[in-house]
């Protein structure tokens, strides 16, 4: 059986693993927006460090209602636009399919959860740098890996099931490096703790991953943040070693000079995901009494910046 | 007895009230860097809400061993030229004479009784908003009034002495609005309740008092870190109520839109006085093991915005 796609969000995730399951072979059904009359004519281009390549032709829709019903639905918009979810989502997905979210942030799945119900719902970890760079066209610069994990309500780690290794095939196929974990609550908890500092402080702090490691002060405060992290994960009893922390940061420190996500939706003025990434771990959080004052500071600067960023004074 | 004063620091700050106190006929001798030229040529001119007016002769001096000595010393530096004072005030200084120091920021006073001795520092806190604005002019847009206090050693509270009242009769006579206080810490830890969030924030999130207090999640933080002041004061057993934070922030909202000097600093490239007005109360808080998360989390920030806004990338 070939598995029926859809994209929602053909953009930096979407558009870049929806192109390459297509060239796989895969028969996939891309969502489109401003770009649809571009891309129905032209299809789409991927540049990519690992080869550019072009589709001449994709199966483009303006409508949901007219794309067929699909065994897996990507979920690849920007969380602030997840909104739309609730419209677009039950005519989409097969009985049998599953949702799965491939964005950043906490508590995506469970919110999708209660429009497709928590059995056809499923999450991945992109750890990607791409973007987005004109009408039908993507610019892929480094990495590309994906943490897939299953969800079962409440979060309760559920193990490796057999549609994670399916879908999971699927994107080896298409030459995409896919992890399983049997714990997508961790998984998405770490990977906060690199989201919640270099994309909040690249924001505040007009700055590239490099330097905010270079100058000790931000860079302690990063350290910090990613405590806070750790001891909001512990509310799920989801537990982030000391180790984990002390790479992340290496890691990063040694990484080319990027630019997270939000500081380029800050610089291009477009909606910052704050909510997922800020808002909801930090909500975890204080149902829980516990303190994270500088999560909570870098999402209050956040949510001023995004409103300021959004209107002209 | 006409007293003598020095002014060191001719800008928004010494420039305004020195010519105040000329004008008034004080005998006063301004000590200049860059304006030299210009002020010795034209004088200082002063544009002001309450009246232009201009000096077109001042006593002005490119060297302090060409001052006499005097028995007022006003500071009105950016503190981070401080590091200068201790070659300049011993030669400046009459053996009865005082420091007044007016500037922003915590310990000030107790940085200059190394230099001079603690029996010849007093300090007072500006609420004035003014801009030098080009080489000898200041334009004064609004307030003015100065809370002055005297210092004794460790910011022990030293009553009125008979100095302050000599002082004050002077600033009345050259019309500035001048009150007592009998306690300088206090007066100094209150105004950090306005100058630390509001002086922080406004870099930081790029905004004016008006844009910060109109967002309830930047107001929320203003008051946070309000709170955190006030915590950093009972180190100092100086105890700052609900009810002034309440009015501080009541007197924000409702004040004309406002840039702080640190803004202003910043946008012009200009060092930031970071370490007066965030490090020195920080460091009173660790060493008391008081936690102030959101002031520390401010001052890092700043120190890399500071940096960051010394370098070019």
């Amino acid at each position: 059986m070939i598995r029926k796609y859809a994209v929602i969000g053909t953009g930096a995730i979407g558009g870049f693993y929806g192109a390459k399951l297509q060239k796989a072979g895969l028969d996939v059904h891309f969502l489109l927006n401003r770009d649809y009359e571009y891309v129905r004519e032209h299809g789409l281009m991927i540049k990519s460090a690992e080869g550019d390549f072009h589709l001449p032709q994709v199966n483009a829709y303006q409508n949901v209602n007219s794309m067929p019903p699909c065994d897996v639905v990507i979920v690849s918009l920007k969380t602030t636009d997840n909104h739309i979810l609730s419209q677009l989502l039950p005519h989409l997905i097969k009985d049998n399919g599953v949702v799965l979210v491939l964005q950043n942030g906490l508590n995506i799945e469970s919110e999708i959860a209660e429009i497709v119900g928590h059995k056809r719902v499923m999450g991945g970890l992109c750890f990607i740098c791409s973007h987005k760079v004109g009408l039908g066209e993507i610019h892929h610069l480094d990495y590309g890996a994906i943490t897939l994990g299953d969800y079962q309500e409440n979060y309760q780690a559920c193990g490796i099931t057999s549609r994670m290794k399916d879908i999971a095939e699927d994107f080896k196929q298409a030459g995409i490096s896919i992890t399983l974990t049997v714990d997508l609550l961790l998984a998405r908890w770490k990977k906060l703790v690199w989201n919640i500092p270099y994309n909040g402080l690249s924001v505040v702090l007009r700055a590239k991953t490099n330097e905010i490691m270079m100058n000790k002060y931000s860079r302690d405060l990063v350290e910090k943040l990613m405590n806070e992290v750790a001891q909001a994960a512990l509310v799920h009893h989801r537990v982030i070693t000391q180790e984990f922390i002390k790479k992340m940061l290496d890691d990063t420190a040694k990484m080319t000079p990027y630019s997270p996500s939000m500081k380029l939706d800050y610089e291009a003025k477009r909606p910052l995901e704050v909510e997922a990434i800020f808002g909801n771990p930090l909500r975890v959080a204080q149902q829980a009494d516990l303190e994270v004052p500088r999560i909570y500071m870098l999402y209050q600067q956040l949510k001023f910046l995004d409103y300021s960023n959004s209107i002209e004074y």
